[in-house]
């Protein structure tokens, strides 16, 4: 802050000069002390300035009609270009919800641009109704090797980025490069210490020796636990715990239960969302559905609360920003009528009302992004439905199967036995065993992968993503090589996006023409997009969710156990190619 | 750490390379979750690796015998030059009792002798037993144009030391400073905060307005809470709470006692000792003492030893290096055998056992004190009784009267009506009115201050001392102006120390040649010392638990409600200068 702001915060403070705002006629949620006062929220520029009433004048005063006043809820580990829309557009869905601060790996934007597609996509965030800290990408590429991206952030770009005032931490670092002892990762964590940061864990899959010698990292945290046995180990060797619920991640449930019936402390719990759909955000809310579901199992309001508000910021070394209404943090105010029910109904950013009753009540800052991101998916295989095909001797082949776990990120390995027909291997529809395709999109070597999943239910058509983690290649998965290779080619024409075909027509789409992976229209546009692309989906037998998210993470390699890049078949474990073929014993 | 440490530090986690140390077969308090599990620490160079046992081997494997495990125990605030021993000989005072980092303020030896000073006194940092973070004197002098001293530490000094690696905060900022928008100091708060590290508050007797005011400075805390009272008050503006337990400032029961009944989150609570003699750490204990008291009083043991460990190591953002037994934290341990009574039987510093069964078990480095740390007293006035005539007309005069608060550091401002005799003003020994003097000692312009003072119970003789806070020239309390001179040629004799005269001759003195804070001797030597002198204050009438730790706090201008420096009377509240005479009314 500059001096002479803090100088008129403190003669604020002493009442010697106005307040911009005062909202009286309020119930206070301290979160320092656990308690509820009577009280008033005293603002001047964009900070809390006061929670007293007593002898102080304001420019503007609001009656609070006895409501709750408590801090602006805080998402803790959110990959922003992964929600579909903009910076910008996503203050629609997340505002009238209360969160006011997203901590965000800016992972996607960065693999498939670089700095330059991270800074462009950060660029707005002054004019943004939410504080947006940065957790800096650590792995970009995730996977070294084994998969082709746009953008690379090694050492320099990341101690660059952790030097912005706007960072709080190094982002996600997956245990491979840790376990791997790979200097270059361990020196971000070592720049990211040195400069008073914290450095965000990612730990799924290990087991108790592995994430011991994770936790020799210099790791603070894990957002990756599923359910309580996850949480309790994660917490015995330090990590503090970021629950999350996703559109297909949905670990609060079963991690709250233990840590209710263990009693265990909450102070090193918080909440995140990780990647969470337009669509399921406007549903069932973003952090304050977090917190409701916490109440409704038996937390404390106040403990939940804490949780969204103080837990993570002073986790995140920013709790003389945020996380409180106390005196020279942020004036991020959430006022709602019951602590059972958590309902915003105004929200409060720095000072300014910016939603009330549901509805965001300011203009959103115009999207100004560069021509280059613009101008990202360059295919050369998967056009054509030649390239989908895989060749087989004999009669029936054996093959490593995906198998989507419903809810959650991670994926189990299985196997199936698929006939092979004209010396090409089928898909087994009844079995829902279909093909899975990663093509590479960035004009750099015209790669295919090519494997078989099991989860997603289609009896009919393909769907498709140029949004797949982490190297957001164009992902496909299809009971047939035509409607494959029709979503692709869409994709491509897009330049981004979501699409899905049927009987060898493309039967819907959304485009994402910024880096392939966020829209350009409203929050409402691709809500209803993503509603009927979800509605497509299940009338040709689709049974997920969220199936264009989870579409997303299948090629994840990072996270156990397989995962699929333009390159092939990865063992997360071993953090290798396999062939899709499984070897005769 | 060093990347070839950290890689070291994985492979032992994930057992590829063999640990120094293991403690089997103990019960590990595991702050993070609130519970204890059994397991075992295993170490290597100065970190904790693991709390499991299964699969690693070491060098050497020591049997817990089911003892507990706790983190070393965290001082948050302590002005290690004024516990009269060296950093170096504190050790054998603290450590047997389970403290293991002191987040330490050198406040005083940094008014001595500037940074060159405090340079001098954190030199050993990296080869004492126990870690010692420093905590930046934001005000060097205290009441810049109220006192002389002998250092100064502007803008550029702070600036310099808030970058060292062992630095974590700016350390008390008084409320003069803010209140009174001083630019240098909020500049300070401002570099601290861009380092990513946090400004300590002091913020005793401050009225609300001006309690908030002060937060709106960017202050994170207050470790001059008297009662719940002001602990509540703190809270709920944003400023956690640092429990105090010092020699003459008691701060504990009152406090806890109203956190216990009305249910106080605890998670920004912590405790400090700020300033304890060395006779009173080794009578009671040091941290150890606070958490077994807290217990006492009910506090569930795993709350009071997070009190003492994480939630310091948290509040202070080095959570990543201490405050818990988990991988990649130093290995700083207590042993005990039982969590009701909390008595460490070994204590364990970065993987060493430093104390066993209250003895240190290692050698302390050397002491290697620069020459100018020694020739710091050059006293004009004091050394003749003369000096200390105070002329006045008429029969009687009213006057200021400094009174002691027992245990406390905070003062009350009384008045008495004293005797005029031979055109000077009479002590009222009955009436426990002493003459109070503080003497300019760096030879800088000779000044010196009187004024009355009660409290101290003395009917014959003097004491005087050249720790003062936080000017630390020569304060001397007496029942007569001979005995007083004496005392103060005793200081410069020894060039700094305690003195305690009767009857026109020295009784007894304690040296204190480096800065004229601390002994060179061993705290064993020290200790001895006190013991007497306090025998010899108590044998001449006086009344207080530890008269020279409040004799040297009587002087302090910047803790309500009157000072007393070289320059004369300070009404704190005020900031400045006032007569020891009370006007006509």
């Amino acid at each position: 802050m500059k001096i002479a702001r803090r100088k008129e915060l403190i003669q604020a403070g002493l009442g010697n000069l106005r307040l911009d705002l005062l909202i009286e006629n309020i119930k206070i949620v301290n979160v320092y002390s656990g308690k509820v006062e009577p009280g008033a929220l005293g603002i001047l520029n964009n900070r809390v300035v006061t929670p007293y009433s007593f002898g102080y004048s304001a420019k503007r005063v609001v009656d609070g009609k006895g409501m709750y006043a408590l801090p602006g809820f805080i998402d803790t580990h959110v990959h922003i270009d992964s929600t579909l829309l903009t910076p910008e557009q996503l203050s629609t869905v997340i505002i009238p919800h209360g969160t006011t601060a997203m901590f965000a790996d800016p992972m996607e934007i960065s693999n498939v641009a670089g700095i330059d597609g991270l800074k462009a996509l950060v660029a707005s965030h002054e004019k943004l109704p939410y504080n947006l800290f940065i957790e800096v990408p650590s792995r970009v590429p995730t996977a070294p090797g084994l998969e082709t991206t746009g953008g690379e952030l090694g050492l320099e770009e990341v101690k660059k980025v952790l030097k912005w005032s706007n960072t709080i931490s190094l982002g996600e670092l997956d245990p491979s490069k840790v376990l791997g002892l790979k200097e270059e990762y361990l020196a971000k964590v070592e720049v990211s210490q040195k400069l008073g940061k914290i450095s965000n864990g990612h730990t799924a899959g290990l087991n108790e020796v592995e994430l011991t010698g994770y936790c020799c990292g210099g790791l603070s945290d894990d957002h990756e636990c599923v359910d309580y046995s996850d949480a309790i180990r994660r917490l015995n060797l330090g990590l503090s715990v970021l629950i999350r619920e996703g559109s297909s991640e949905r670990n609060l449930e079963l991690i709250l239960r233990g840590v209710l019936d263990a009693g265990i402390d909450t102070s090193n719990l918080m909440f995140c969302t990780d990647d969470k759909h337009p669509d399921d955000i406007q549903r069932e809310g973003h952090i304050d559905y977090m917190v409701n579901k916490a109440i409704s199992m038996g937390l404390s309001p106040i403990v939940a609360i804490q949780m969204a508000t103080i837990n993570a910021a002073r986790h995140f070394r920013v709790d003389h920003l945020i996380g409180s209404l106390t005196p020279g943090r942020y004036a991020d105010i959430i006022l709602c009528n019951s602590l059972e029910v958590i309902e915003p109904f105004s929200v409060y950013f720095h000072g300014n009302l910016v939603a009330e009753n549901g509805k965001l009540t300011v203009m959103l800052p115009p999207l100004k992004y560069p021509a280059f991101l613009y101008k990202t998916i360059n295919v050369s295989k998967g056009k054509d439905p030649h390239d989908f095909l895989v060749p087989a001797n004999g009669q029936k082949v054996k093959v490593w199967v995906i198998e989507l776990v419903p809810d959650q990120i991670i994926n189990k390995r299985n196997r199936a036995a698929l006939e092979v027909n004209n010396c090409f291997v089928c898909n087994d529809i009844q079995g829902d065993i279909l093909k899975l395709a990663v093509v590479e999109r960035y004009g750099k070597n015209g790669g295919i992968g090519i494997t078989y999943v099991k989860g997603f239910g289609l009896k009919r058509g393909a769907i498709a993503s140029s949004v797949s983690h982490d190297h957001h290649n164009v992902v496909v998965a299809g009971t047939n090589d035509i409607d494959m290779a029709i979503c692709v080619k869409a994709i491509e024409d897009m330049q981004g996006g979501l699409a899905i075909a049927e009987g060898g027509k493309l039967v819907d789409c959304l485009p994402l023409p910024i880096g392939g992976l966020m829209s350009d229209k409203s929050s409402l546009e691709v809500i209803g997009s993503l509603k009927r692309l979800n509605q497509h989906y299940r009338k040709l037998g689709g049974v997920l969710n969220a199936p264009f998210m989870s579409l997303s993470f299948i090629s994840l390699p990072t996270v156990p156990e397989l995962g699929l890049t333009d390159m092939g078949l990865i063992d997360v474990h071993k953090h290798e190619l396999i062939s899709s073929f499984i070897p005769n014993d």
